[in-house]
């Protein structure tokens, strides 16, 4: 398919349903693209922080991507991840995503080794050189530990290295930076990672969102963007005051017990398996489970956000 | 081979040769390992973050465990990095490594998604589980982002779930922890990967040195470490001395220009190339190559430590 | 005079001008207030971050709340900061300007000796015991490398601990939490610190801004507030975009020669000077000074925002 | 008296005892002082991190520096800190601490404010052209959040700026780059802060040390010293280990309820509450004092190290 340029709306990170033994769980996986085709969401982005692509082995990576891909026929465009450290591997990634049908590819800064600006400007420019489908730059500080400067960005973006960003880096102001910037950079997309900010990005120019809670919440995050393209600020305030507080999900797991990843992934799969849409809660190794009390948290927000 | 419990003396982090077009250069790989036994090292630890381990694709990381294996014919143990983000993925490697012949795996906490404690110790554990070797810790909080909590490593040594610490954390400190606690568990091995702390890490117990300098000076990085042994410190402290002047050659590459991880390992190589061991002095992609100046530099940093 | 409670709309923290030989300017601090008062600001907040507070002597910040109280007379609440390491240190400063007629007191974290959530509470605690006058507390992580946590700082608002808070985090999700949470609590005055969010901030919820660069432009935030709460967001878009390209004028110092608060400060002052409210553009020891080219860099930045 | 150039040996980071009101116990204070001269230290070092210099008021410190000066009387160097966060105030503090008798300042780079080589440069430039005693630069990044880069140390060691280093970076390799460059320096004293490495920087040839520990322990890091001095590595080794498990009591406090420096502080001053030295153990506000429970921990260290 063409790639909608510039790309609006819903784009969920989506999340990878695994098998008790920590197989994909393509049932479910597909149920999961369902329910979210169903809430009205504008494209899918397989492979991503929320899918636990950092966890997943390459055979589990291809088969999330030719499940869906193939599944989808089409009918929304499909972006993945290709997460890895540096450039040689990243481009064995765009490869086999590409080979599996995505219609384009969300890529990083290089991690693990200490970086620089030039060198990440040209991480970008090889990526984008060997991908035969737009490549998304991918600001992720939180995972990789570099923020992607706002003129390296642009300037990427004038020379059509990339067709867009997704910005999960929580800093508002960058982000604006980049919405200004790329105004005169037809059909470059800017799409906030934040969850808690969409209706304040939508408001300052930004053209969509990712966010990993519309995995529970699709219809919601439809209702937030199309109020917010109506230019009804008041009740998209209120619908995206609901969504904050259902956010409060990530939060159950005792952080003496597990760290943020490991609550916040597997707050996203309990709700969908509360909610009926994947068979299994199970998050990769080694993350740490949810305790049935800490599930019993995830349904009271949910209930709360009235989706039980 | 049976692997030496604990492992003692000089292992250093074999860099990885690349052809002008960013291939293993196999011959020039060979030729440094040879370099290497030559200088009287007693183990060979390769697709560490010295070797590009980052920046390797799988079907290079596997090529270079082949040929240094094969090659070293058990003369000495090779140690081999599992270098990646989570648990899943980190097994495909141990799998991989260990089919192509490494003695050991030295293996990251998790990075990319955000850890705690008990992930890194689940890590540790599955991943000691599926390994027919024995898995070595790598602490590199500059990677990674985590530091490795001593009382982890500690409880991890005494279950026999780790054979090792490679420390790169430059915490010498939390070092001198793990020495001290590990006294009592018998075969665990306590190595250093400061170039420029060797002597101080063996004078309070270390077992040995992971020096990515000694690619450039292996002679130097043994004499060192026999002084050491026999408790000559002064002439210790002036081959020290002498190695922590060389290592100011990671420092040539303008920082306007690139990040330190091209200086570095960019120095390495170049000084390899200098010292007739390897062909080309590339690094892989995207790291920013030094300039001839910069490269100039280095000879004098070798002429100055007697190697030119 | 009674403090607003909330405290809403444009509350510039006040530049403190200096004599060529850095000593108060107290004309030019005059000549500033009234620019500022000019502009239709609703309180003025002196001895804060962008005051140069941190530079400041005890004797010097003393004259500066003097000087400011006593010209405003009344017309406008005057908030000071009582920005030091610890509680006892604060507790003197509080003293010190609320008896100099500060109508409010601003105080951080503690900074310097590492904290815990636990006793940021309890320090706060201490100086609202302490305090003739309303607490805001001051959430500036960049300068005291602690994040007030939201739980915390609704706890202390609860409590009438705090009456308010001022947030230069830059995280506006968080912010948002804090105004979420505070709907309940009647007179706590939640203020963003992010001159280029005011919109954003107003439009969920904020009570006002305390905008830096509001001592260069206040005409133009009280404007962007007045928008904001009549609900025209497009053009409160509009003069936040105008708002947003002048700030680039805090970037104009060379890097490689000066820290980001050497830039951002000395622009400020540049500004201010170049529109001939002050007298001198000299900052606070040891801070390096804006060269001639970085000042007409300035300067151009005015020129576009309609200002020279 | 004339300060000793270099500074050698042990030179405690003193105490500073509080009454149960907060107040500066001068008596246990000169109790403390008498028990580091009679276990043989080489110079006293008041108003540092360890003696809670960011939380004592102005006249709380200038109390400590005139009892202490007062009551030593010349018998050893009083060295004094001038913690705060930029020039203007430190030199109020330079002149506050000489006035009250101290022999040299001790001054960190910047905080608070963010900051750049070139104005650390400056700021230290600034403070020796006021002081009329010898300027010791304190590099403690914890606290202030800057590592002093070794060229600026060595660039103002040449020009007799600075008359030495106390560091606390917790970086040996960095701290051998200042000895070994300070070499050509004569007079210049580098001092580590590092509790559990002192015999490793007297190896590689430190001139003394300044241990918050020494405060519990001081006979013993003066035989540490004078092991190491005599080159009698092994029974220095011996010492050091005792030392560092003793060390652990600064561990002893819960990390959910309090943090590191409560914990740390609140056990030497329990510590030496135990020992008889001083009559309080509070610390100041608002650090969270140890539960009996924790005091108790601390009194099984002092016996394990045969100090009880």
């Amino acid at each position: 398919m063409t790639f909608p340029a510039p790309l609006t709306g819903v784009v969920p990170p989506v999340c990878t349903p695994l098998t008790p033994d920590r197989e994909v769980d393509v049932p479910s996986l597909l149920r999961l693209v369902d329910h979210l085709l169903d809430g009205g969401v504008d494209a899918l982005f397989v492979l991503g922080s929320s899918s636990e692509a950092a966890y997943l082995r390459d055979v589990q990576r291809r088969l999330v991507v030719e499940a869906v891909t193939g599944h989808v026929g089409g009918q929304v465009p499909v972006l993945a991840g290709a997460i890895d450290m540096a450039t040689p591997r990243v481009l064995d990634h765009v490869a086999a995503v590409t080979a599996a049908g995505a219609d384009a590819v969300v890529v990083t800064a290089p991690f693990y080794a200490r970086t620089h600006p030039a060198e990440i400007a040209r991480h970008f420019q090889l990526v984008a050189a060997a991908s035969t489908v737009p490549v998304i730059a991918y600001d992720i500080p939180v995972a990789v530990h570099t923020k992607l400067p706002v003129d390296v960005v642009l300037d990427l973006a004038a020379d059509e290295v990339l067709a867009g960003l997704k910005d999960s880096s929580g800093d508002l102001a960058a982000f604006r930076a980049v919405v200004t910037g790329a105004r005169g950079i037809p059909g470059f997309s800017v799409l906030t990672g934040s969850e808690l900010l969409v209706d304040a990005a939508l408001a300052l120019g930004a053209d969509g969102s990712v966010p990993g809670l519309a995995n529970v919440d699709p219809h919601g995050y439809v209702r937030l963007d199309r109020l917010c393209r109506a230019g009804d600020w008041e009740r998209a305030r209120d619908e995206q005051d609901r969504l904050c507080a259902l956010f409060g999900l990530v939060g159950v797991g005792d952080p003496a017990r597990m760290g943020g990843g490991s609550s916040a992934l597997g707050a996203f799969k309990a709700a969908l398996h509360l909610r009926g849409v994947i068979d299994c809660p199970a998050t990769a190794e080694p993350q740490v489970p949810l305790s049935p009390e800490e599930v019993e948290q995830v349904g009271k927000f949910l209930a709360g956000a009235g989706l039980l």
